[in-house]
């Protein structure tokens, strides 16, 4: 086997965040456009939302919930309505103002033709979602209503990162609405439990299940719930949220039903999404010193099965490629499987889909096709290996499922490993001074005092995990209170 | 059979604009929301878009491209650079100015923070994609290089009509990159071919392919091809159009490679793209005074069973429904079946169903589950029948089969008996006057010329039929000069 070095450089270990750049251009997945914080998203980066999209929108849809689409462009009226609300999303909104360019005296364009009202490009769709609500229901008969969308959202981020803060993403965001507080809460932590399935199913990621404080809730929900997962500098992400609103939106939007006694009520909603951050949180989980690691549910292809392209003979040896391709899709037809029969260099092709991710690069030459092998890098490790081809073909499968398995336990021992109990803000100041990673703390969940560990340690609240809301104790920051058991971390 | 009455009014025939609405309306599609032109596209509308996403998004990714995604803002330099781009979209745009909102001195909000620069809500991606192209290609090994974005845009339109013409709409826009003209003109002819099949094959609409004349060619293209099709008011709805942009789009955006001969040179591009109005259009097409018909590759349901609930015994029917659902998808795995058991009214339900345009309605009461019989009404007839239980799933496929077929005929009949030939302005004047739908003449192409038959008699070229190019004889508009056969109408 040949001598291997890094293909990103710097190392995670040197640099965590250029080395995140630096793969993500590796794989060619995005870049940061011309225009101030606005991502490209090239056809790379797209497969895996495309993939994710895909899972998820088949789960959204298996519990009930059915895709619409709502305007872009919002009154400003609607965010007016509920304060919280408003108070969240007034300081970072691209407001329309003007509907024509006209040139001006010095010949350049001109915003002309000014609004009556200026609109917001939406940066999350409750208060035009919750209109439309208002309008379609009437009766408890009407409920619950279960309306998914999937959209761009525009937020005035002032330092953006690729996937992870841009000042337009893509997302999914589920909004409903239900005859009781009860049912309401329920489909928040349904939806919740879709994500956590999805993160753990699909892209492997162990992650921890829970309540925000006060201070990391949603503007205007009463109960926020996350999943965050710990990424590989023991940083957290937020990967995905689901909010149980009480009738604080119904109330702002008139959101009212005719009940089963007769009586006229307000509807409580929920609301949930996820974005494509999550690409940037599967980069970070999974991603090693050659580039991005990509789990089996989602990468776009998951077999490469590269011929080595040298001339003589190099129609048999792409035959044989062929064949295995086919092989491999007769053994299962839902397996992503691409051969590459490009004619580059054998080093620069293998290193293309390395670093792209893939779990499974097959090397063909002169020398496999005679022996009626296959020699391949299962993404995880360093080594390739050679199998009969045969062998390969009916074990594809389970090699697949035993690399995600890999990808998951890898992560989980990461989170348990830089885990840590504190009981008192001089030992979150130490942890987080060591390196951090979650730590667990008993706090009473004021938000003055968050703000201060904020300030001080560069921390906030993750969330209260799910199943232990009354393992109580006194607070990490001031010990004459006492609050539930919460994760501390420094966060994306 | 009971006495029928039409489910929708007014009916076509009366006022056909209103029924449209109605219609709509009645199928539970969208609705304007309260930001101008906005449209609300709710979940019966959205599902008939997600057909037609999954379709073409096959299609297109079986002819080589992928998917990507590109921002949704876009600096005003971008449209600057290509002179007739700027003239086409400027006059309708959506600027945004500013990156906050705060509270001004009489408590309302007010946009503040200025951006340096407005920037527009894209109506086209052709400069922001163009932008990164120029980034993407070196040399003509970058070549072809084949993109396509599902995304909204934003035109200001000002009067807004649902699915037709609204402020925001849902799009997929391919762009495409060459190293020669004929490659990109075939390129273009290409998709013009893909959206051709779409049309006749999965909305059952017969299409005219053609070639526009100058006045409505797309504002910075070469040649623009586009997809006809006659609506029953004998009016004409572009389906879709697909451009061959030549270098005029490389030169703005300086998409430059090193060609073959180690000579630079600008890339050859097209673009091409079909959006949400083509739900309008297969309203208009197949729709009936008892609402819209969903040809079968289009619609979300295929085959509505409707099990009628009377309280004694519905158990026994709805276990038959169910039967008969499980029958039918042993017979077809792929047939979208849904089981209706709501306990509303029998003709209530029905009727839902049929304003919805399902293309099978199958009704079962006691005397159906008695019988082993089906009942049901084909969308494209006003005749309930009845079949063994049995030969209904044997010949559920070809029912299906030949519904699509009588809508793709009954719109080939209408548009045969509406397209006339006109020598004369006189004769196209007549024609108009008369109700009107395509009237095939000779057309020299001069722009003013055109603009002139639009003042007089409303109309416009709609195309130059592919294959009758060569077609000459003296103009329509002026007898002296002389120009192929081109096809005249009023267009949506």
């Amino acid at each position: 086997m040949e001598a291997r070095r890094n293909a990103i450089g710097p190392s995670r270990a040197e640099n965590f965040p250029e080395w995140y750049q630096q793969a993500i251009r590796a794989a060619d997945l995005a870049e940061l456009s011309s225009v101030r914080g606005c991502m490209i998203i090239k056809p790379n980066g797209y497969a895996i939302w495309e993939r994710m999209q895909s899972i998820l929108d088949t789960e959204i849809k298996k519990t009930g919930h059915r895709n619409a689409y709502f305007p872009l462009l919002l009154s400003k009226n609607y965010l007016e309505r509920e304060a919280a609300h408003v108070e969240g999303f007034a300081k970072e909104c691209a407001l329309v103002t003007h509907s024509r360019l006209t040139k001006g005296p010095d010949g350049t364009l001109v915003p002309t033709m000014p609004l009556e009202e200026p609109l917001v490009v939406r940066p999350t769709s409750e208060m035009v979602i919750g209109e439309a609500f208002a309008r379609w229901i009437h009766s408890y008969r009407d409920l619950p209503l279960l309306i998914n969308q999937w959209a761009n959202v525009v937020r005035w981020e002032m330092r953006p990162r690729l996937f992870l803060r841009t000042v337009e993403f893509l997302w999914q965001e589920g909004h409903t609405a239900h005859e009781s507080a009860e049912e309401a809460e329920e489909e928040a932590l349904r939806m919740l439990e879709l994500y956590h399935t999805f993160a753990e199913e699909s892209m492997c990621l162990p992650v921890l299940r829970g309540k925000k404080t006060a201070a990391e809730r949603f503007p205007g929900a009463r109960e926020t719930y996350a999943i965050e997962a710990m990424m590989q500098d023991g940083k957290a992400l937020q990967v995905a949220t689901s909010h149980f609103l009480g009738q604080n939106f119904a109330r702002a939007c008139a959101i009212k039903f005719a009940g089963r006694d007769g009586q006229e009520a307000f509807a409580w909603t929920s609301s949930w999404g996820c974005s494509t951050r999550l690409i940037g949180g599967l980069i970070m989980a999974h991603g090693d010193d050659d580039g991005i690691v990509l789990p089996p549910a989602l990468a776009p292809v998951q077999v490469a099965v590269l011929p080595l392209m040298h001339g003589d003979g190099d129609g048999e040896v792409l035959a044989y490629a062929e064949k295995l391709r086919e092989a491999l899709l007769a053994a299962d037809p839902a397996l992503r499987v691409r051969v590459d029969g490009r004619p580059l260099r054998g080093g620069e092709k293998f290193w293309q889909w390395v670093k792209g991710g893939t779990p499974l690069v097959v090397e063909l030459g002169r020398r496999e096709f005679e022996a009626g092998t296959v020699s391949y890098l299962r993404r995880d490790g360093k080594e390739k290996k050679v199998l009969p081809s045969h062998t390969f073909v009916s074990c594809a499968l389970d090699l697949l499922r035993d690399f995600g398995k890999t990808l998951y336990e890898r992560q989980l021992t990461l989170r348990q490993a830089r885990t840590v109990s504190a009981k008192s803000k001089e030992e979150l100041r130490e942890f987080f001074a060591d390196g951090g990673g979650f730590a667990e703390a008993y706090f009473c969940g004021d938000q003055s005092l968050e703000e201060q560990l904020g300030a001080e340690l560069s921390i906030s609240t993750r969330c209260i995990p799910l199943g232990r809301e009354n393992d109580l104790g006194p607070c990490v920051a001031d010990p004459s209170r006492r609050g539930p058991l919460t994760i501390f971390a420094r966060a994306y």
